[in-house]
């Protein structure tokens, strides 16, 4: 019964698969392969817009490279407070951008909210020299708090930023999570809803560890060339990586993986909710399930082997635990926490 | 009547005269010259403790400066929401420190007190990689708000730094103030009340431009040697700052500029308390004057032709003001501001 | 006959095992798996001395990583002129050292000697402020040349480096190969040798895709992990990198495979240099042959197919060719283009 | 007899008296004052091209700020290999510039020939992700070596430039005495000739502390607004600053105080050229003369207490040394130097 994360998971079969198919003979470096090579091409094909694809190895690179484009090293970004980008990334955006500033914004259950936006760039200094820009909105979809963003409401917090001459960044470490949740095109809750580039994560959705910084404004390519290398991204064996997105978006495993683990979510969520003394600390709308136990259930889960996290995680000792369901997780593995959790709150 | 700053006033005839009598002969350049190499000397006897002196021409480079010998690139710099470091040096800090990051603290008056800031310690993820790190408490003193903090007050919020490990820097762009607003000996509010480095503030008390960097902690001297060179600081012609300095703290002229512009502040904060609707925003400690007004007075005064900004600054249309008293301030202009708004206010 | 380069390369099959047989069940993510935690106990055991190891995707990140631990932000790190640091991560080191400076030596095959350190050195402004100050020298085992230094060598150039107050930092993307040439221990030419970190090379040699940050002077390290983190090389499921490290130390693997790829270049460069109008432009002691050729011959290689670039590369239509075999090699593709090379050069 | 250099200089009585003359009532800060406000317009006068003027206090921050809107912060830099921005900036330019990279390029007498910088060029990669990307040419006028580059000289500079894609910055420090030598109009070695940008030197020229940044390219002005507040040099009582400037550039300051300056060293020059042993290191064609003279005489200069440095300085003994000359030099000082080095040839 281990719930701490998502990025605890194995690598989905597939893309193990895809990896040793790519596994023979010799393949240009550096992105020269072939499945590098086509990899433009098959997210365009993805979000029906042509768009630019960075493969990286991590979702901390993937979203400071996407933001150090999109803001100057005078510039504000704004986030969730409880984003991943301000909070655990150890001022990666920060320092990728030269000197850039992370601002939180409030918002119930992760989501921002377009006038908390507004009225963070009144106050923001706009042109004034004496202030640091505001450069850029970073959205995490699926959030923080395990839930997703509407088309549109992705729509209206980029009018909003649009609005304050912000560029919008979507940090979608969960990306497939989200779309599965909402049933909707990859691209309506992208550009179609105002985002200029994404972080599409792979490694918590069954591959090895590869995120897609995609552009959907392909001329900030050029730019993010250069420091996607000078960041040590431009693998030199790159074919693995390739190969791990191609087999990802290939048949719409990455939704298959992405709807395993919210429906495990929801069955977790729903099963919870009904205990006594049980309460959702915010919808289950992806792979996440934020629930308040009495501390004598968590105490018993945990001493039972249950692994979680209170949140806010780490640091404190928290009433509110953070349950990560998982593609590669057994329905006994759900089943068997709820029914113990059912035990303990049934005491 | 022109409230707007301390930085629109003149330059002291005395430190105009100090610069005048530099200026003959040749004069070894970068810090060699006679003036210049007994500032470390000077100001050890101000401060009753050795230290080392980097002059610099400005606050915003002396703050910026300050903080990059005291934290990591990845660290994490507490400061009050309000202060200057914080909304107007246009991401400096950040910058200087190789993408730092500040973290505003609440606290009335501008002031923060210990349980805040440890607070925010206890959230801060010392020690865990995830986290950027904290490294150094900014305090402003006076703050921003025309207040003064005590001996005993920099003292405990000191020690809270220094549980968490933090370095402290005190932004004294308006220490001259403080100091006489407490009347005590510049070593109890720094180091002997904690303080690691002090921007120790020359051109808002009647100086031309210069700003100093005390170290209390001379080991940072080294580091912040090459620094000062890098950021452009290491003027050639240092000796025309130095005898700003060397002016300034001779015969205690800065003290008796600052209590002048104080006195004023006194003046002005008492008549416009007793007004009918007025009340201060803030108490008045230095030389600055937070006062809520009826919009006909504040209207009125603008009318007359005054001078001032609303505050928070300058891009709200507040119904407090602010209101800044300098050295070369002539009774007649407090006067003539005090009988006007009196007259407004008795409508 | 595919000579561009080693990391064109298949991965070994022992290291998709590894990498296979760690995909089971889950495992703590950013290095607190079982395979992660044993790293530095590993490596200890290999070195013979205590390390800390820091696993990253990619030897640009490994080279700029270590330096930026090695260097202040104002530092000046030597390299041979020729070195992948000074030419090829695309300014990677000065951007995580925070704007310090790469300075190019000159040196015969790619190595450097005492005395031009030492010259460069002595014109350097050590401890003048205007200078940005010598903090490093990063040499490359084995070279841009495909020569290896002897561990003498290495021990004299630190001492040099020591005695100008510089960190040494070894560039060991092929490493493997310089071990496997030399025969000695791997810490004869490392921290016996003065060496205070290593980039400790993977991927060219059978890794997908990892690097290790080998610290000898372990005090590093508490400023590393931060580094490391923010840089995003601490992957979520770090597991697959450590295993692919672990698979490669375990039973010499990382040896044999660079003595194959040793063993390949040596037949290739013994091959080639009897041929009339071939000459070594270095002696091949790693896995890379430099061969002078008659432009006859370099044509009529590639219109065969072969693949190779000129070198300098890519940008000189050179007739000096670099040539580099790979552990995955056959004999026969050597053979043919031995053959083939005779050929065209009897004609 | 001081012929250090000439920062050591004087600050010229008319420019003292325009500082004085500033120094009455209030004025808006920051650059809000009226001397201030009108500087784009009187450079504009002067260059007869409209133009935006941001005044500094040192020249290394004019250099590092310039060059930072010129260079992406993966680009390329080029100046000669004895350029300050090269050699006593303490890497202040890659700094600025969050990493970028100097590349020295030799020359005879601190001057660059265009063939030098295109063969530069042919090697740096351009368009290739794995390097540093060529962003700019620094141009020092007068050079480092006393020497001016004609017209001519300049638009072939950067004419080559431009078809590499490189925006060309010139450190004019000393800009006034190559305009003086020349005997032409400001534009014809800047704007006219290509230049985008200019560092307009002050300080050496009689000034206290000031420099301007003189962009021709107007559109880079909005970026810079911004990196020259962060960089503390928008100083707030900038009148005083601007007044600096505008005396120097009012009745041709500027030029009769670099006239004079270079008048004394061609007197120098040529009295030195004069006297057996002696040979001059560069031509005289500005305010710096480079002489080899006999060992005897050097020290027998130094023993009669004349004040100069070996070049290259600081840190060689050599046998050239520069001797600076100055706005506020008596011709005596000349004389006396001139009689004694005679003197000591003689012997």
């Amino acid at each position: 019964m281990d719930f701490r994360s998502d990025n605890i998971a194995t690598v989905a079969p597939a893309v193990i698969e895809a990896i040793t198919r790519a596994n023979h003979g010799t393949a240009g470096s550096y992105g020269g392969d072939e499945i590098s090579l086509r990899l433009d091409e098959k997210f365009t094909r993805l979000f029906g817009k042509s768009v630019r694809v960075f493969p990286v190895a991590s979702g901390s690179v993937a979203n400071a490279l996407a933001l150090s484009v999109m803001t100057p090293s005078y510039g504000v970004i704004y986030a969730h407070q409880g984003a991943h980008v301000n909070n655990e990334e150890c001022g990666a955006p920060e320092f990728f951008a030269g000197g850039a500033r992370l601002v939180g914004l409030e918002g119930e259950h992760g989501k921002i909210v377009p006038k908390t936006l507004e009225a963070a760039l009144m106050l923001s200094g706009k042109g004034f020299v004496h202030c640091a820009q505001p450069a850029a909105l970073s959205l995490t979809q699926s959030t923080e708090w395990g839930t997703v963003y509407t088309p549109a409401e992705v729509a209206a917090l980029s009018e909003s930023a649009r609005k304050g001459g912000l560029a919008v960044h979507m940090d979608g470490a969960r990306f497939a999570n989200a779309v599965a949740s909402l049933g909707c095109a990859p691209a309506d809750i992208t550009w179609r809803a105002g985002v200029d580039a994404l972080s599409f994560g792979g490694t918590k959705n069954g591959a090895l560890a590869v995120e897609a910084i995609v552009l959907f404004r392909t001329e900030l390519a050029e730019d993010l060339a250069f420091k996607h290398k000078r960041a040590g991204q431009l693998m030199s064996k790159m074919r693995f990586f390739a190969a791990q997105l191609d087999s990802l978006i290939t048949d719409d495993l990455w939704l298959q993986l992405a709807r395993r683990a919210n429906q495990l979510a929801r069955r977790l969520s729903e099963g919870l909710a009904a205990f006594p003394g049980a309460s959702l600390a915010a919808p289950t709308e992806a792979n996440e399930v934020f629930v308040t136990l009495p501390r004598v259930v968590i105490d018993g889960l945990k001493a039972a082997g249950a692994l979680f996290y209170g949140w806010p995680e780490p640091w404190a000792d928290s009433p509110t635990i953070r349950l990560v369901t998982r593609h590669d997780m057994a329905d006994a593995e759900v089943d068997g926490f709820l029914r113990l959790a059912e035990k303990l709150s049934r005491r």
